[in-house]
């Protein structure tokens, strides 16, 4: 019945099922068997968005063209919003017609910026350990992989001499995440100096994927803060994480208006403008005060007390100052983390994420995330505490 | 200060601007001086959704996990109710499970499907005239449009005998539309029987793409009726003018597990899970009776009535069994349809679509939406008549 004869693009040879897809099928599987797993391995932000956000969304339903088209740039007021943000949260100068591209979601913006930049055969500088789709879409663009280690004793920072061992001159994009997933480093506006000189050294396009800046970090960062960054580099940013909206797909991309431009170019051919509730969801976003973030973050400093206890009892060691929505641990010996981790699951009913997820340079650690209540990881810690007795 | 040195990728070398986004800026700047133009061109739906569907969506957003990420496939009573629907409104039996995958509107399925599909240098049948994105979808994957060619006097249906002078070798992929923008032309149960044996005969894929089935059609048809359809075709639809959905987002991709499997592995690295509410207020829509299309097409065609006294002061002729969201009629003489598109927008402040949007073979025609309530087409109507005095 099925057609054999219709052969898939030679693109997908190169992209595997994500491990999270496969191991949360055998999570289900094992909870239908009525095993009481707890999940802590997985990012989607619990807490809900501001009563602003939601009150919004349910406002905008009786405005005019509500259901209509929407421009593939958004309204003139998201964009305005998203500069304000960026003026007062980073101290970004952007034009709003110009410099901002709102998204559905920072993740589409992965696969655009390829499409837009990358030939077939060209490298990407890639982190390993990294966020695995910059591999999966580079790849399904055909570009070719070119990864760079990172490292705890360097505070997982790009070490450019050892970059500059390989021949960089058919590599055009280079993919950054700082505050780092899954490690939370933060990367110093010093740090990001030295990656836009390196850049413009070898005229390489720099992505900063920054979608956790607001999360437990007292001093959020852009890369456009360096002087001169508008060159060589742009920002995926998203309001997933910094307010609660990962289900409502709002992510932008800044940057000069050239690259804007062709960002554009390839976006109105795949996808038509956001929703205009959501755009006004996200508007009140954007709006919101400081003092959000500061209740957010009392919330995810209580469950980060609990997760290091956690940490402490499996005996896996963490950086204090990481950032971010995950914490990130060393085991204890020279035991496999994807063992760590089954074992975990299979004995504890505890599922987490083992380092390798993120490529090899995520041996020998594991990740736990913010993304779940106190009441469920005091569950955790105690499980673990009967479990040494 | 902007970069010149970071080149965009070749693949967008072929693609330039879509002529409405340069006739809107245009048309924009006239309504700035002070012009009263009137838009007939644009296939947004303007009447709303139904109550339900507004409901549904307020209804969601107290739900648990609103605010989080979602699956890629959708929930699975989305996927239910467009099972359902199929089953309803066009007797085509799918497993909700395997054979179909909720999409951000099927525009974006266009993307998905040919990343999924076409390798760099494959060959894409595309109709002439029709929708412009199959073609720079086809040249942003780096395949290569071979354009079919669709008259007037075989009903716009592809000509089997004309294609096949050409070598079919390469050819991985057929794009066909029926109902057909922009002209309106159906296909019968017979026709798509044609279409499949040809794809058969030569192992092409052919993707329906369906988004016009309910508007003004007694006799709503889907390809996967013709039997055996499903080894060789799929299917997109799309929520946005069935159920005045556009500014939503909503479409579907629907055929056999492989082919939505391959799919699949594309979209899950491009985005994520389609927002909780917008899933519930597309539920909303799949599952009302056939009183909604009643309804709705009541309106239409009171318009239709208007625009076809429109369409007989500017001495066009048009089909009165063609369907769909728009009028196609075939201008009065050789004039060039942008000469007389311009001419209306000059003289008369009237905007409406040159045929040539569409592909050579639009040469002579234009295209007028339904999108327009009566009151602003009995003012383009009073305006022709005033002008002819």
């Amino acid at each position: 019945m099925e057609s054999n004869m219709i052969k898939k693009a030679d693109r997908l040879n190169s992209v595997s099922e994500y491990y999270f897809s496969k191991k949360l099928r055998e999570v289900d599987q094992l909870i239908q068997q009525g095993k009481p797993v707890i999940n802590i391995a997985i990012g989607s932000p619990d807490l809900n968005p501001s009563k602003e956000v939601i009150d919004a969304l349910h406002e905008a339903m009786v405005l005019p063209k509500v259901n209509q088209y929407q421009s593939y740039k958004g309204i003139p007021a998201l964009r305005e919003s998203m500069a304000n943000f960026y003026q007062n949260f980073y101290e970004v100068a952007l034009n709003s017609n110009e410099e901002i591209l709102p998204l559905m979601g920072s993740k589409e913006g992965i696969m655009q910026i390829s499409l837009a930049f990358l030939n077939k055969g060209n490298q990407v500088l890639i982190p390993n350990p990294g966020y695995p789709t910059y591999t999966s879409v580079t790849n399904l663009v055909e570009a070719k992989p070119l990864f760079y280690n990172l490292n705890e004793e360097e505070n997982w920072l790009p070490n450019f001499n050892e970059i500059e061992k390989n021949d960089l001159s058919n590599v055009k994009l280079m993919w950054i995440n700082y505050p780092h997933m899954p490690t939370g480093a933060t990367a110093t506006l010093k740090n990001f100096e030295k990656i836009i000189s390196f850049a413009k050294k070898h005229q390489i396009l720099v992505v900063n994927d920054n979608p956790y800046s607001f999360i437990l970090n007292e001093n959020p960062l852009s890369i456009l803060q360096v002087d001169g960054a508008k060159e060589i580099a742009i920002e995926l940013n998203s309001l997933s994480k910094s307010f609660n909206m990962a289900g409502w797909r709002v992510g932008m991309v800044v940057g000069n208006s050239e690259f804007m431009n062709t960002i554009l170019q390839v976006k109105s051919n795949m996808d038509s403008g956001m929703f205009l509730g959501i755009q006004k969801g996200a508007i009140a976003a954007l709006n919101l005060s400081n003092n959000w973030f500061n209740e957010l973050n009392a919330t995810y400093l209580r469950r980060r007390e609990i997760l290091w206890k956690i940490f402490d009892l499996l005996d896996c060691v963490y950086q204090k100052e990481a950032v971010g929505l995950f914490v990130w641990g060393k085991l204890p010996s020279e035991i496999k983390c994807e063992n760590f981790t089954d074992q975990l699951l299979y004995e504890n009913n505890i599922f987490i994420t083992p380092g390798t997820v993120f490529g090899s340079n995520g041996e020998g650690y594991i990740r736990a995330s913010l993304c779940v209540s106190e009441a469920i990881l005091e569950e955790v810690l105690q499980r673990l505490i009967e479990a040494k007795k």
